[in-house]
């Protein structure tokens, strides 16, 4: 089947100034996973290597450019998952690597566990040779000031964005990635929906696969990855499943947030109740992409190269 | 309504030895929680309070008596939800505290945030005053030996134990609790099921609580409680959602566990499809319990006095 490449940038709001930068970053980003595909690489594959593209800009809250928290050190969130036998790996309040996704594949592959934290994640990274930075390689000046302005504010600001990639393989199988540096001024050791699986992302070959942003304690509250995918279970489609998780989302916690979504037979769509999310997506050799409501984008892939 | 509270001591295999012991554990939680719950507690009290009974309860894997890390430490993960308004509190791989389930709804109660790890939940605990103890008080000598043991094994064993309970209070709140040690000669910084919602347990007052044990990342890869809740709001009973979700981990991914279930009207059921899993509950003052398939003992709560 032909493949699909979804991926996001994070739901937040995209003041003018930056609305370019989110939108070739995710642009590069659906065009290295969609690089993948076309040359028969599995799902998993794409979605990280799409991942790892987004990580690296420092515009994106994930790995190079991660919102600090309270102790203005950078703590990340990732996980990765594979629909075809529903495996995963994540690392929650990881420190001092460039790509947690690559670390989260890692756990997914080479231990018999789902989830490793903090210290344990550390010591794994080490032991498969990936090398320590030191965390203020991953700070940019951006985030130093936001984190230094929302010091002196009373009430922290909610969900600063995540970044995330779904795919459908040649094979027709599913997979997600999502990684993040959380909220900004979070305290110590908070871990959000990102690495907590049904909640950041979910996978699996019979449905489809979802990546999500935003809210983060309110994602998890509804596992709103997991609700998405359920709904598609009973019948709806990508694009009525992901409305109701998001209004379900909103009536009972408040939350806002944005979300990516496949189904196995390709169909796909990218849904935000926040004011903005970045997104972009290829099927068919050709690139859709937006930040604002109604956006839409179309670039024949042949173009961007 | 009339309350209802079901505990497990985990899904494990129980020789005769300890069988006594376990019975005896489990009905004393059921015990205490229930007698939160008639003096007209809320569930989510009633949860917290019978899983502190277990934490306490050195034969149990949560708390004192919680099985150690490959490096011969304890760490410990726990959750607990309150289905009136879907706040969860839960902490992952922390230490040096004796019931990391009072953490857990410290979490909810005083942070925005849903889950917190490692040093982070450390910090947290002590900002609260919980007073901080030496990693050696909440090793038992069975855990110590068991720790050597697999040491020699080139295979570690799966699900060691988990404790659990999931309540209706008289005003039809659902709420679980989950607390945990994990499995036995984890890698450092292993996070199980136990502290990721939808997996370790979910409550919602529209549907009902669930509390799972087990497997854990086999738990993990199908999201096992919000599966179950899900199967209930499809139409099923407790019962047939609860061999659903179970008969689902065991095809899916090989896993085997067991939950302890209510819904909002109080109808509950205990699972598994592991060897053995210690249970109790209590409706109507009366207190059933069981190790084995098909045991269920029968006594009126005042005959337990």
């Amino acid at each position: 089947m032909k493949p699909v490449i979804v991926v996001h940038g994070g739901a937040i709001t995209i003041v003018q100034e930056y609305a370019e930068g989110y939108r070739s970053g995710v642009k590069s980003a659906a065009l290295r996973g969609y690089d993948v595909l076309r040359q028969g690489g599995d799902a998993v594959t794409a979605v990280e290597e799409a991942v790892v593209v987004l990580e690296d800009n420092p515009l994106f809250n994930a790995g190079h450019g991660s919102v600090l928290n309270e102790e203005g050190e950078v703590e990340m969130d990732a996980i990765i998952m594979d629909g075809k036998d529903l495996s995963s790996g994540a690392v929650s309040a990881v420190r001092c690597i460039a790509n947690p996704i690559k670390l989260a594949r890692l756990v997914m592959e080479k231990t018999d566990h789902v989830l490793l934290t903090c210290k344990g994640a550390s010591l794994f990274a080490k032991s498969q040779g990936i090398p320590e930075i030191p965390g203020e390689k991953l700070i940019t000046e951006r985030s130093r000031e936001r984190w230094e302005k929302n010091l002196k504010l009373a009430s922290k600001p909610k969900g600063t964005g995540t970044v995330g990639a779904v795919a459908v393989d040649s094979q027709g199988n599913v997979a997600c990635a999502t990684s993040t540096g959380g909220t900004t001024n979070k305290m110590v050791g908070r871990v959000g929906d990102t690495p907590c699986i049904g909640s950041g992302g979910y996978a699996d070959n019979n449905v489809g696969a979802v990546s999500t942003t935003g809210d983060g304690e309110s994602i998890l509250k509804v596992t709103l990855a997991r609700l998405i995918l359920h709904y598609m279970e009973q019948g709806m489609s990508v694009q009525e499943a992901s409305d109701a998780g998001l209004n379900c989302m909103k009536t009972r916690v408040d939350g806002t947030g944005g979300v990516i979504v496949v189904n196995s037979a390709g169909e796909w769509t990218a849904k935000f109740s926040s004011n903005h999310m970045s997104w972009a997506a290829i099927k068919d050799d050709n690139l859709q992409c937006g930040i604002y409501l109604g956006e839409n984008e179309n670039i024949p892939v042949a173009e961007t190269l």
